[in-house]
């Protein structure tokens, strides 16, 4: 795979071109910063949180007096895995009675798909294989894109021998467990225990992305991959096979760029060394931000106001669904998360055609096909419900019931 | 190279180890943060600026200010390109007569480091080559190596048909033609235009790694590369080879992690999806921070300052180097930069073990043999002025002579 100059015809070499992976890349960021410039698009494709829940009073008070108290540690060069107490905070925050943690199982990054991005360079080698259920996050496959993985589509579910199988010889198995990007589905605990079951047999790494865990609208919280991985391990920190993302992205704010990942100190330090040649460091600016919105609360006093914006939103959603998509569309709705995720009752609606006819008719979509490296499903649509509020939601559905409609009208 | 889970005794499959790549690191990094721990050790092996040249108190209220001024933007996700004034102020301040860029010529990224990273993932594939002189800056190796390139070592100079065959077939080459880290170097101005030339003439990529520029001492600056490259072409926006990289880091501080790239538009959005799956866009806060620090003067105020304090701690640096290791090594005095290079006068002394030795006295300077692929050098070190006062250079260096001395006994 090679590339090497061209002669042109009067014997000047030409630029090599770019490299390959670039070109298997979806158009679909490109297509949505387009549609961002069309007046009065409601946009109810991305995953962006509702902006009126950003804290901006407290956080700009907390910028200005963390680069007061720590003026070295905000402006400087800082280590590689993180802040230290930042990495204890976050410790402290996800042990329980059975998971022990330790800054050695924290890694700050700057942002979920930076930890993507040093996930793949750690443990995907050109070829390795990607387990994972379809359809499943787009930005996971952009970060590993450059890795060039082949994936295997799974079925996650009870029946653990076929997930044993499923897994075997993978390089890691990838699951998004609580209100999955784009399906926003729950996985159920005996499913849970299943996939860690797997992984523990199979010794494969379980790659567990939870940026949605605390939006949850309905019911009770189920414990995750890694805490159920740590009922199994005896050790006095966790040594076990699940590899755990989590962010401020959507419990605070986007603009901080500080995510973490949770997992075997053998890991944080293979990982470690793949940030170093990444970013070599986050920004101590925003990891102290970030440190001191747990500390003080802040976090903690958004968290029911998130939850209840998101919930009525989602409400509001439903409610619209229901009224002007049903004849042709179907869905679940979701106990948590960001998204809904509708399948087409009949044949005839290619979803990716309707994202083009819902743009004109004022309205943005994400189209199933980018969902899975194959493009092989063209039949469901994901609708987010957190950023626009709910007379905007329910117009985009309105508008979305006209472009399939008269896509019905011209078949 | 696809790394398949093994079974282990009784059958049950163990995990696959991490990528290959990762074994070939480096443990420079490991070692001085070890280094770190030791109290009283005098550090002259990194690149870091000196603290004292923060303007903590300014950046404090600009924070507070951004974020109250530009709430969203500060804390929303952004474009993955940048925040386009940003792009636009980055894009007036390298623009001359000569040299046309607009907006399209510039991606902010999340530092130099950053920059490295998304240039490899667009231009190297695996077995790809790169044309760089080595010794050469250790932190772009540390980018690129997940991307398992071969290097081809090229001297940099006239003569520019010597240049052409080296670049020919080449992924893209690679220069600090301004005091070059390690060797503090200054690219004259025939071989910088050699340098273009071959660019342009093998159609090779050319990458420009410029963090040190206004680190200048003494004398005029010369013409960077692009600027250079300008003056060749007709367009009335940049589309020539070289991608240069400037940062923030250098000028104001480290800590915001924001930095640039300049290129021609067609790389831009090369390398623009590459950002997008490695953290999908930079801070918004800091890229405000960085900004303002640009348009109210601070950086532009800050220059004179850091410049007179990094000129006499250089000129402490090399007295204390001429007093007490002049018999050993042999050096030039930078005009520019961070770093002087010395190397050693007698093949008995090796730099690697040299290293070692410092420690136990008490300094920590860097190895000439982690500044190639190959290790080949053992005869060099790296020593950085920047960092520490004159007083503490001066014992650094006593230090490191006693070192010398030592080990020239046990011989």
């Amino acid at each position: 795979m090679s590339r090497l100059a061209l002669k042109s015809s009067d014997g000047i070499v030409l630029p090599p071109s770019f490299c390959a992976w670039l070109s298997k890349t979806n158009d679909l960021t490109s297509r949505f910063v387009a549609a961002g410039r069309i007046p009065g698009l409601i946009n109810i494709a991305g995953g962006l949180p509702a902006p009126e829940t950003f804290p901006s009073a407290e956080l700009a008070e907390l910028a200005r007096e963390v680069i007061h108290d720590y003026p070295h540690e905000c402006l400087g060069y800082g280590p590689t895995d993180g802040l230290p107490e930042l990495r204890d905070a976050i410790a402290a925050r996800f042990s329980s009675d059975e998971l022990h943690l330790r800054r050695e199982n924290v890694l700050i990054t700057a942002s979920g798909t930076q930890s993507l991005d040093v996930i793949g360079k750690t443990l995907i080698e050109p070829g390795g294989i990607i387990a994972a259920q379809f359809p499943s996050y787009v930005g996971a496959m952009d970060a590993w894109r450059p890795r060039e993985p082949h994936y295997r589509d799974v079925v996650f579910a009870e029946g653990e021998d076929d997930l044993v199988a499923s897994f075997a010889g993978a390089q890691f198995a990838y699951t998004v467990p609580n209100f999955s990007n784009p399906t926003g589905k729950l996985v159920d605990l005996p499913t849970r225990e299943a996939i860690v079951d797997a992984a523990e047999r199979t010794g494969v790494w379980l790659v567990e992305d939870d940026p949605y865990g605390t939006l949850l609208y309905d019911g009770e919280p189920l414990p995750t991959l890694i805490e159920l991985s740590a009922r199994r391990s005896r050790g006095e920190i966790y040594d076990g096979p699940v590899i755990y993302m989590g962010s401020f992205s959507k419990e605070l704010v986007p603009g901080l760029r500080i995510a973490w990942i949770i997992a075997a100190p053998e890991v944080v330090r293979a990982l470690t060394t793949a940030k170093q040649g990444t970013d070599l460091c986050s920004s101590g600016l925003t990891q102290r931000i970030g440190l001191a919105a747990m500390q003080n609360g802040l976090i903690e006093r958004m968290r029911p106001g998130i939850v209840e914006l998101y919930r009525e939103r989602r409400d509001a959603l439903c409610a619209a669904m229901t009224e002007h998509l049903a004849q042709w569309f179907e869905w679940e709705v979701p106990v948590g998360g960001m998204f809904v995720w509708a399948t087409a009752r009949d044949a005839w609606i290619d979803t990716d055609r309707l994202v083009g006819g819902g743009m004109e008719a004022g309205v943005l979509v994400g189209p199933s096909s980018v969902f899975d490296p194959w493009g092989k499903n063209r039949h469901a649509i994901r609708l987010n419900f957190t950023l626009n509020p709910r007379d905007k939601l329910a117009e985009g559905v309105r508008r979305l019931a006209d472009a399939v409609r008269s896509m019905g009208e011209q078949r």
